[in-house]
């Protein structure tokens, strides 16, 4: 095991990496205010994962109450939310209680939300388990649901006590997640870290292949990026927007597709694409750089074409991005491999030339 | 016009108290980060006051956007809330649009935790209508809404920029609205100063009149103590909960008639009058105390008498509060007049005394 500590101004707390950690309560119990948790996962994960989880806390004398919501982006809502509160309520849960997550990025945002707001703030742990969560959303306190007119437009920061990510979970996760999680970990290869990029070039098949130890070195690689930039900005006044990378085009597409529609990752792993193009038309990126982050996306096993959304479209969605600040669109663009900035003052022709370009493909439907 | 300051470990902003301050725009500009706002208020303000202030704002430049939402306690949901994040998203808002909550405290209230939810964290401006919201929920950052099983429930803590008290909006508020607002300005008294109760004494005839001085002291004084003890416990970990004395049976009044058929200042008149007669049982306060709450509570035109929800009803709504530890619920009792303290362990005998005596009356229905 591995662990990484992120500090920031008002707290710090410990990020866990290995195998076999979710019985490891040793871990879990020192973070517990009274004994009694609310374990909350979903439909997929609770079949795999939730008995020994609860079993586990249950023999060290904590109380659980599980909570076991449907599965997917498109349930990330207030209906979701509120059957959080209805249990916790139900069960009479007291303000010191500790909210467990037990699942991917949805469950993540939604339960740390729910604990943001429960009593105006309860106790919160992250046990991610996909990629994808345990490289990016469960560490640095952004909580969220989405909204109808845009994803995560509702939502607290609001940082976990602990997170656990046990990479053994990894091994029931279907190939397209695992693809999904290695969207983001290439992403924080791009925007900060060219080195890391040449190392995920070498590796990506040992990745998608669930090999232990490149699986370690890329979620310990990633977390400690993301660790560093939230430490710098916990609430993102500047450089933590630059972990939005591919995010301004995937939100967009998850929303003109309706979410749910693609994965996360797979939006943002397009989106990148997308984000690379507008960075080569301003002569930072060469066609040749370009061309090696489309086919790493690629080797990965992600989409590098985004749907054909219409230019207007396009537009509309990504006016909704938190990021828009005086009616401007800021884009998170590439100086270079390694390093990335954000742009304000983006011109309509350029970012034409970018959505009728070759990275976009109309939609199979 | 008076300026209090309540400064908080992370924030600090001025509280300005005084006649005619809706048109003070100048008061208001400093704290835009962007010349744009959402005003939310109610079917019941909106026709009074709300022409005045979006005017002001709109001759110096700032769009508005007028969220007009239906008037209660019943009105403080999710439903309420979303039509906020509905208008807001339906206008694009940025993220750094301040939203002015011009209402009571269900406006403020429900405002603040819009303001706190929308894109992870909006700027907010109290402007209170109620002598209530002016002296109690105006101040100290705690927003919330309710939920069926209890009242505030879902909520977060998250300071204003500003609070503009305006004395000259009183002028139109019920007189019911005017003794629910005494009702915290006597719990102050109660809970803090035995001089200001003594004082209250004298001039409750003179502050039901709306008589100016009288006013402006009342609601200094009663801010005075609230930033006083927010500042020292912005997050309520001790102290602030003595701010809820009488709001355990308070809350369980609400609750157990349904919210909206008292108002909160009633609830909690009742509440207090309980609180006493539960702290006579204690030695703490004499029979002469205990008739002085009284006397004053009654000719504050608010009711002494809490109806009777039954004893086992009373217990099951009140284990629902937010200062409920371990099992236990903990009672803001007095140990004399101006001096509150926070008692775990009431016995249910003590408790069952006071909830089947004399300040119960069957509900008139």
């Amino acid at each position: 095991m591995q662990t990484l500590d992120l500090a920031l101004p008002d707290t710090r707390y410990p990020i866990h990496i290995g195998r076999d950690l979710l019985k490891r309560v040793d871990l879990i119990l020192p973070h517990l205010p009274v004994p009694q948790v609310a374990i909350v996962t979903n439909t997929t994960v609770a079949p795999l994962y939730l008995a020994t989880l609860q079993n586990a806390l249950e023999n060290a004398g904590i109380a659980c109450i599980p909570v076991i919501l449907p599965d997917g982006e498109e349930h990330k809502t207030w209906v979701s939310l509120n059957r959080i509160f209805d249990a916790l309520l139900e069960a009479r849960a007291e303000r010191k209680i500790t909210l467990i997550a037990l699942g991917g990025g949805v469950i993540g945002d939604m339960t740390g939300f729910a604990a943001a707001c429960y009593q105006r703030g309860a106790n919160f742990i992250q046990i991610p388990t996909t990629l994808l969560a345990q490289v990016d959303s469960s560490v640095g306190g952004k909580t969220a649901i989405n909204h109808p007119l845009g994803k995560n437009m509702i939502g607290a920061f609001y940082q976990p006590r602990m997170v656990l990510a046990d990479l053994s979970l990894l091994e029931t996760l279907p190939d397209r997640e695992i693809s999904a999680g290695l969207a983001e970990v290439i992403k924080y290869a791009l925007l900060g870290d060219d080195a890391f990029f040449a190392w995920l070039e070498e590796h990506i098949d040992a990745l998608r292949g669930r090999e232990h130890d490149a699986l370690l070195y890329a979620v310990r690689r990633s977390i400690e990026m993301k660790a560093e930039i939230v430490a710098e900005d916990e609430r993102e006044q500047g450089r933590r927007a630059l972990l939005n990378l591919g995010h301004t085009f995937g939100h967009a597409i998850e929303a003109g597709l309706g979410f749910g529609a693609w994965l996360h990752g797979e939006a943002v792993a397009a989106g990148m694409v997308l984000a690379a193009e507008l960075s080569r038309e301003y002569g930072w990126l060469s066609q040749q750089d370009c061309n090696r982050i489309g086919y790493l996306i690629e080797n990965a096993g992600l989409p590098v074409h985004a749907p054909d959304l219409g230019v207007a479209n396009w537009k509309s969605l990504m006016s909704h991005d938190k990021k828009v600040e005086q009616g401007a669109i800021r884009f998170v663009l590439l100086e270079r491999l390694g390093r990335a900035v954000l742009k304000g003052d983006v011109d309509d022709r350029t970012l034409d030339r970018v959505l009728t370009g070759d990275r976009v493909r109309p939609c199979a439907g």
